[in-house]
């Protein structure tokens, strides 16, 4: 709702705080034998309690059927139309390192892959190398120059890495060159405009050169490059809210998500424990919080219905940590759902809860913070561009509409 | 949502079947003395197993209190936003009998009717005469000619038939000539635009010929045309679903629904029973089904509480056929609601019932098909837009969107 046409006029700076706390792929689904959702199954008696002092409902991230990436689903969140402000994958793992990009760079994710003799691809991820081992091939590769412009490569973890193309009319209209499947050749990459057609020569270039370098390698001696993007033009979410926003996650894709909307993104560590530290040391600086939970999704992703409520389980124990500074708003989303039953992100609308001081009197629906909880809930099923507006109304940050 | 604008880049084929049923104004209202609706009488074992096994919810055909067509309905149930996308009636019909429509023909609906010696109305059926005696009378009106124009005039049944001009520069901008009352003179046809004006006076000719012709007959002497239209540019929806889509209908209205999204509209029977065999005969070849169930909205249109709870009832007895072929993705939905108190179309949202691998440990709602069940089921209510994209994304035929 970040494009609500008058929203510059009604947003207000108040000392009021809010907490946003996203759980990555907190919907799920219920298990066939059970009958019941990886929420229904662990056991959560402090969300439990929450779910019981907040308003809740139901958010479609992008639109109903649509299985949202983590980007659109954290848009939405944060109020911007996903469809509308849809950002590439290059530029999110980019930022989500820490690159500066700048307006007009194309960025681009890459893997280190092994090929053979022929150029036929034996493995995408080269082995899944770790950072120790892919890290002085990624530094062979961020020496490698093609004339005209700046190449960057920057390692992210693993076989992964970032290539960041500085240069004047370029484009980032350009086709993957990873060919999903063994056994094929890497695609060539295309570019659909002038720009992109410059670009996309720029980068068989970068390809070519690679391929010399690791010649020698048995594994990790080649590249496969996708998510061609530039940086958006967004409007700030502080600036837009009225705002003084920080960021606290521990993967980059969320800080880098945090980043490219203009909040500040905190230095944390990587368990949720550090983060809450990391809350609890700037509490005082900042109005609103982006607050990140990552295990939630990873072990719907992986299909481990144990291991999802193993996840919900840790968070839940430390939720009194958050409930404990007692933030005059304390949202409980997802960017999407991840139910173990699919093994991977899905359509499904996500649970939610918003706890303010409006909302303590509230009794509504079944107890316990589930999806069929959730789904009976005051606030109904509403697409999550909604959730800020909702936040800063229970936060007194919202003016009247209108004469 | 055949609108979203990357659907073409999140639909992808597989082997998974969808049948979607379509029961011509399933929803209804609770009557007045027993505070049942139709749904909530009928005996509906099969239904109400189904629904078990389902998510269920409510669509909104157009929008909050809009009564629809059939026309916005199956649009809006085929994902085509049915106010962007509206189809005149007349093309309807000529599709519906199988008229070869070409882009910029104008179509219209006509009756044929009786008048008295004053040009008044006397009947605006002609006294419904049967197509054995309306044929030779529509053989004599397809003899009219108008110069500059080609005109056609094909019978569709009893009273009525359809006339398709061809021609350049004309326009369906054409107000109705019937003016919907007895003792009343026909109206005169309208043009809106400089096109349609043509129009206009080509069908002021055939009338005034028809009349000519028909003058020594006592009923069926003159004719009523409403429902000028041309065929819209659509999106094709088997293109843009990816899908391999076929239609199986017994009323013209609905195959030319069909076929105006470019559905294959299959051969069949006028009982439901036939249409199941084509089902089943079928099944292999298509991926996408469109399956049509006509007599709850004839009896909820002519105000039978009782006929429209026996013929849920009959299609009840018929729903073991469909399940027994265990479509992937199992869609009952209705186009409207056609409750019996109001004796027509209405505005009420529309139960849904979704069925997939992914439903099965669902437990929602209260027990039965209907419409207080629908209402508390876990998809909540959704525009019928919505429909298709939910039955592509439990077929497993939608990526994910974004990274």
């Amino acid at each position: 709702m970040i494009d609500f046409p008058y929203i510059a006029d009604i947003c207000r700076q108040t000392s009021s705080k809010i907490v946003m706390l996203v759980v990555d792929g907190l919907g799920g689904l219920a298990d066939i034998e059970t009958g019941k959702s990886e929420l229904e199954v662990a056991k959560l008696p402090n969300l439990d309690l929450l779910a019981s002092q907040s308003e809740s409902g139901m958010t479609d991230p992008v639109s109903t059927g649509i299985t949202p990436g983590s980007g659109p689903g954290h848009m939405a969140l944060f109020g911007y139309d996903p469809v509308k402000y849809l950002l590439g994958r290059g530029v999110l793992e980019a930022l989500g390192i820490g690159v500066n990009l700048d307006h007009g760079d194309v960025a681009a994710r890459g893997n280190l892959a092994t090929i053979d003799q022929d150029n036929l691809l034996v493995d995408r991820r080269a082995g899944r190398i770790p950072t120790s081992e892919s890290a002085p091939v990624i530094e062979l590769l961020s020496q490698i120059e093609v004339s005209g412009v700046k190449l960057s490569v920057f390692p992210v973890r693993d076989y992964r890495f970032v290539l960041v193309i500085k240069g004047e009319g370029i484009g980032s209209a350009v086709t993957e060159t990873d060919p999903q499947q063994l056994g094929a050749v890497p695609l060539d990459p295309v570019g659909k405009d002038d720009p992109s057609i410059k670009t996309a020569q720029i980068v068989r270039e970068f390809i070519s050169k690679s391929k010399d370098i690791l010649r020698n390698r048995d594994k990790a001696n080649s590249v496969l490059l996708r998510g061609f993007s530039k940086l958006p033009d967004l409007p700030s979410f502080g600036e837009t809210y009225n705002l003084n926003p920080a960021a606290i996650a521990a993967y980059p894709m969320y800080r880098g998500l945090a980043k490219v909307v203009g909040m500040k993104v905190l230095k944390t560590g990587q368990s949720f424990s550090e983060q809450l530290e990391t809350l609890q040391k700037h509490y005082a600086n900042n109005d609103f919080f982006f607050l990140h939970y990552k295990p939630a999704d990873a072990a719907g992703e992986d299909g481990d219905f144990d291991a999802k409520v193993e996840s919900l389980e840790l968070l839940d124990s430390l939720v009194p940590e958050l409930t404990g500074l007692n933030p005059d708003v304390l949202v409980v989303a997802g960017d999407h759902s991840s139910p173990a039953v699919i093994a991977g992100h899905s359509w499904h609308p996500v649970p939610l809860l918003i706890r303010s001081k409006f909302t303590s009197g509230v009794e509504e629906g079944t107890v316990g913070f589930s999806e069929n909880h959730c789904r009976t809930g005051s606030l109904g099923r509403i697409p999550a561009t909604s959730v800020m507006m909702l936040a800063l109304a229970h936060a007194g940050k919202l003016a009247k509409f209108g004469p």
